[in-house]
C-alpha cells in the first residue's frame, strides 16, 4: 500500500519534477513552455519516495460526490436494458462531463441532471436507439440511489473522528446532492454541501474552488479536494488546493498539471495518508 | 434530402419552439427556466416545414475542420495497432475534447497536440496498455494528414463559386491547421485559419466565437458556423452566429439550446441548402 501512497507539497511536484512536453500532432512546432502548465512522468520513482516536506494538515477536507463516494455502477443494469450493453453508461457519464463543460464555456448553465437527460437523449439518436421514458426515467432517478464505494463509510468515520472539517463539493445541483448523501447514508459526516449553482459554472472550473474557498473562509493550500476524477484534481491544484486523487481501478491522473499530494488506490488509503 | 434540410433563423427556433426540459435524476426539483436555455424537440415536424422567414444570407462562412471536413477515422487502424481496438480512436477524442475544455475552466490553456498527448497517455494508463513511442507518433502526426471527407472538396467549390467569404475555426493549433489543409488539398478555399490560440479557450467557449466576429469585422449574425459537432454548433449559435450542423452517420445534436438554421446529412446537402 505504502508505495501507491505519495505525500508531497503540489507545488514541489509541479517545479522541480515538471517539465514541458513537446507537441506534435494537433501542435506541430514544440514549445517550450506553457505557462504555468508543466507536466510529469506518471512512472516517476522519486514521485514515490517521499523525501519532500510535507503540506500543511489541511483545515477542511473537500469531498467530490460521483465515483469518489458513490459507486455509479449501480446504474450499469439500466445502461443494459435501455440500450443492450452496459457500457454505455461509460459513454453517457462521458459525455455529461463534456457537455457539463461545453455549457458552461458558453455561458449557458444548466443543472447537472438538465445536462445528463440532454446528453441521454443525443447517445440514443446517435445510436438510433429509442430510450423509453421509464428507462430515462430509471437512470437519472438511479443517481439518486447510487450505494457508496464499500471503502468509503468507514474512512469517513475515521477522517471525521480525526477532527478533520468534512464537506462535499458536487457538480450535482443541491436538491440532488441532499439526497444522494442521505439514501447512501451519508449525511451526517459532512457539515455542508458545496453547490455549483452559486457560479453557475461546473468543476473543473476554477471559479468553483475560488468561491467554495471564500465561502468557507479558508486559505487555498488549507483545502484538500478528495476525488476519483483527474480533471478534478487538475482543477483544484490549479486553484492552489491541496488535493488526494482516489486512484480506482481503470482511472488514472492527466500527465500535465500539478502532481497532488496524496495518491492512492482507495479511499482507505487516502485516509491512512492523512493520519499519519 | 430536402425533409433533411432545414433553413429557419435560429432565434426563432428557440423562441417559438423551444420549451425548458424540467430536470429530475441530478436536478430533482423541475426548474421552469433556465435563463436562455431552451430545449427543443428533435423529431418536431413543424421544423422541417420551412414555413419560417429565411436567415440574411451570411457574409462569412465559418468552417469547422476535424471531423466536419476532415476524416478522423484513417486513424483507426493507428488505435488498432496501439490498443488492438479500433474504437478507442472515439474514446480519446472524446476525452480529447473533454480535456481540451478542462484545461479551458481551469485557465491552463496547452495547445491541442498537447492536450491530445496528454489524453492519449491518460488513456493508455487507464487500460494498463502501454503505447509505444512510435504509435503516439503515429496518432499525433497522422492527425495532420486526415484525408477530406468525399463530399468536401466538391462543396467547397462551389461554395467559393458562389462569392462566399469561407474561412477554418478550429481547436487545432496554427501550425496545426496549415498542415491539415495543405495535405488534405483545402488551402485554396480560405481566405485565412482563425486560431483558438489569440483567446487562449478552446471551442466552444463563447469568447472564441466573439474573437472571431471581432477579427473579421462582421457582425454575428452573418457569420455562419458549418460544423459536424453538436457542442460547436451549440456555442456559435449562443454567439448570435447562423449555424449549419453536419449531421454525419451516428452525430446528432444536443436537444439544448437554439436550433441551428441548417441541418443537414453532409457537407454537399450544407451546400445546396446555402446556395437555394
Amino acid at each position: 500500500m505504502e508505495s501507491n501512497i505519495t505525500r508531497r507539497k503540489f507545488v514541489l511536484a509541479a517545479s522541480s519534477l515538471g517539465y514541458a512536453m513537446t507537441a506534435d500532432g494537433f501542435g506541430v512546432l514544440p514549445k517550450a513552455s506553457h505557462g504555468t502548465l508543466k507536466t510529469f512522468p506518471l512512472s516517476d520513482a522519486a514521485l514515490q519516495s517521499g523525501n519532500a516536506t510535507a503540506p500543511a494538515r489541511p483545515k477542511v477536507l473537500v469531498f467530490d460526490v460521483n465515483q469518489t463516494m458513490l459507486d455509479l455502477n449501480a446504474l450499469r443494469p439500466h445502461f443494459v436494458r435501455a440500450f443492450g450493453d452496459g457500457k454505455v453508461l461509460d459513454e453517457w457519464f462521458a459525455l455529461l462531463l463534456h457537455y457539463s463543460l461545453v455549457v458552461t464555456v458558453a455561458d449557458a448553465y444548466a443543472d447537472f441532471g438538465t445536462v445528463g437527460r440532454a446528453v441521454l437523449e443525443m447517445l440514443a439518436n446517435n445510436k438510433g436507439v429509442k430510450v423509453s421514458a421509464d428507462d430515462t426515467t430509471r437512470i437519472l432517478q438511479g443517481v439518486l440511489t447510487l450505494p457508496p464505494h464499500p471503502d468509503v463509510p468507514e474512512s469517513l468515520k475515521q477522517l471525521k473522528s480525526a477532527g478533520f472539517r468534512m464537506v462535499t463539493l458536487t457538480n450535482s445541483s443541491p436538491s440532488a446532492v441532499k439526497a444522494q448523501l442521505q439514501n447512501a447514508g451519508l449525511t451526517d459526516y459532512f457539515e455542508e454541501s458545496i453547490s455549483v449553482e452559486t457560479v453557475h459554472r461546473f468543476k473543473p472550473d476554477i471559479q468553483v474552488y475560488r468561491s467554495a474557498a471564500a465561502h468557507l473562509g479558508v486559505p487555498a493550500d488549507e483545502l484538500l479536494l478528495i476525488a476519483a476524477h483527474a480533471w478534478d484534481v487538475f482543477g483544484a491544484t490549479k486553484a492552489g488546493w491541496q488535493a488526494a486523487f482516489v486512484a480506482r481501478p481503470g482511472i488514472s491522473l492527466l500527465p500535465l498539471g500539478p502532481k497532488p499530494g496524496i495518491v492512492a488506490p482507495d479511499m482507505r488509503a487516502v485516509a491512512a495518508a492523512l493520519l499519519k
